[in-house]
């Protein structure tokens, strides 16, 4: 691989900073996150989540999950799960994969390694991190909920229909993000 | 149908005034135009156009086809091509038209019916307004790189290559596109 | 009239899609639709409520008035109420035909005879596009409401105020907006 | 006047901090410096040219009419120049006076005669205001065009053709600004 | 001091128009008032209390007070209190007291002076001022309370907390302030 | 600590996503990166280097400092170079070691230990990562640039003056980003 391929691989993933979290848009969130913040906070949520877990995780290991786990969307974008439902079963998997392979190799064979990981949700740290990116999407619920948006009632139940049955952090935080989204609204 | 579903119906065609064009926020266009604002601008397009173009064509008719051929989109979001070409053949289609299936006929069946003529490019209106469609991301483009934005080959490459061979009106505002982003860049 | 001068008539409209639609900027909506997305939501609501019209409407005619009715406010910007009333009496429309004469006839002549059908209200498709107009305000007011703006009385009294006698189907949709809006209020 | 009519006055000019300069915006400035924060700029403006005027002007009172040059905006928006052109001989500053007529007495007296001293262009510190309001928009264009938006020359246009002869200071800004212009667009 | 000096200084201020106010971003308002915009709010409060402090004070001074009164943030960025609790105690201060000295003396020796009157609080005006600062906060969050922000309790709490005791009017202004937000939020 | 602090602790670092990184904003980028995109960049740019580094590093680990390495800013804010300069010698980073004592703990000892690895830069992996910051400023730089942003000259040169000695693989990327903004400069 010549040297001069890693700028452009890097400049590949710029559109994460720039890509909105789609279904935030849609529901009429002014200024939500990107998607690279999202896997930031995705990041912070294993380090904060990980080292309670038992047995222990690798949490560094989940840590880069988390930063790898929505690369595809540099060419994908975030599909929200309105388009995800019209797609043939399997497309959107598919089309991850091929995306990965398209931007993590010139990154590092450990890039692509992590990315594969995590799609394969065969190990704890894959499913661990799994559920991270969706307690995320409940700990900005309750951000833009407590900043006063409305409307958001499909991402409450989409919270709330969540199994963190594997992993008992995840569970105590699904079930005080449930609770402050609920206390907010009432 | 109840009435009651009308609001229902046009409220979830509000994403389209909120979701920007994909492809030119991933270039790093600051602020872009809406999926609606586009759809509008196809429409004006083909109120500039359509009366030029001989045989006279249904111009009002291609407004209308203007106006709802970018509707599946509030589903699907504005998929760039980058996310396209990742997805097996034909699913893009067929979630648009799924997705139409899906909001355009609690509208009216009118509504479908353009959505429909726009898709299947039979009639010389549709294939006109697939033109426009087309042309207005010329629009655009010479509107962003006028105002300073850098890095948008691609999109004129993709409209250099634009087929318009069939209405001579559109193939001489291609022209004076690509003249004026040419100039532009130099 | 020389070919070159379209591009330049095309770039005259572009501030359509960039100008926000200016009451809601005023009462604090943070990311309001832009003048060009509302007047694609026009276009949508003719096609949802226009088939819905006895005796017919030519629905295709009136999707093109709503692409053009506000064309003025590419030169003019989208005034509120709190301008308007500031000026002349009769300032403001002078002042869009004024804009409309300078904008639309280097798109067309039809173009121009779609704003001025629209303005002179003569037809029944333009007063029902009119109502369109109004109650897409109505659409966008529980859209911003239902995600969580609140101040924006003034719209919904000047929604309530609609006189939509003339066209049944466009009183069915007033009174659903209403009733929506107040069921979001309580 | 009742005290409880003071927060209403204040809450009618926050608009003024979210209205964008429309002329800005029309050229595709995408995040253009608001009527509040260009007021401001006009008032440090005065700061910087004020003790350079021979003779001596009365500094502070020309930042109050920095200050509320443009309160009437708050109302009647930053009307382009576009749009000024196309209403009747004085409708503008009419509207403008009406305007302040109605924001400004519930705020003070004192605000309204500033207002009134900055339309009336009688007293050396009202028309050397009106030129460091003129002279502000100078200072965002080299701050746009440094920052790299392009086809502003309507606006540089508008800069040379500014007759700064009654105060040097303003002449001589006016030379620097033109100066750094041209330099940024060789 | 080179006349050349004069464009520099006053782009070194411009940021005053694109940094927004950081503490309402932390909290999720989307697109807060610019620290210029906040200014200039701080000068209309003058020009509306001012006259009806007794004795007498110089209103135009106090809204030359306010114009200069935030311009360090050019350089060291409005700093939230979260941010200001951490830095050694002093340092917040000596901080703007030496950005005020890079910024101002270039613009004129009265724009640095009329900054060293406000830090030193020794002047009634230069108290006032302080006090305004304060205030405009309370209209702020007022108006972005009105607009459906929730979650701002942190700046009710500081807006009660504010000791307006020396100028009568202020202190009027705060509970009208108060009354309305706690109004808003019931 | 009890569980329902996490939520809490959680929330504090929210505004990571809202923050934009301010050095951008102040040169006029219209919409740059969050903070906590920043953080997701540095992340990937130690998942793309790391790798290539010899003796081999621990990757997951410098993932994982990168993710934490600007947490203080939650509370501090992105202080541009011009604010730093103007705090006491130490005043910066005393202060992130007091926010990051007030953030951090409350997620994980884990979390603490990472951000406390990469302040004091005794091992290799802090370092790298370190460097993987201000290149990260490099790809941002080279992205804005193409984009069309000028006027970040400060910029370039900070790239320039960065010393990549320990590391040959960022040593390479230096170079590269460079030659990249030289030449799209040119």
């Amino acid at each position: 691989m010549p040297q001069s391929s890693l700028l452009a691989a890097l400049s590949a993933l710029v559109p994460l900073a720039r890509l909105p979290r789609t279904g935030w848009v849609m529901s009429g969130v002014a200024a939500p996150e990107s998607i690279a913040a999202h896997a930031h906070g995705v990041s912070l949520l294993a380090l904060a989540l990980g080292p309670r877990v038992e047995p222990a995780l690798d949490v560094d290991r989940a840590v880069a999950l988390a930063a790898v786990h929505d690369a595809p969307e540099a060419l994908l974008t975030d599909l929200p799960r309105t388009a995800s439902k019209l797609l043939p079963a399997g497309a959107k998997r598919a089309a991850e994969q091929a995306a990965a392979q398209a931007l993590l190799p010139p990154l590092s064979d450990l890039a692509q390694a992590r990315f594969d990981e995590y799609l394969a949700e065969e190990t704890r740290e894959a499913r661990f991190t799994r559920l991270c990116d969706k307690l995320h999407m409940g700990v900005m619920l309750v951000a833009y909920t407590r900043a006063g948006t409305r409307g958001l009632e499909e991402f409450g139940a989409s919270l709330a229909a969540l199994d963190c049955s594997e992993f008992s952090p995840c569970e105590a935080l699904q079930e005080e993000l449930l609770s402050a989204y609920r206390e907010l609204r009432s």
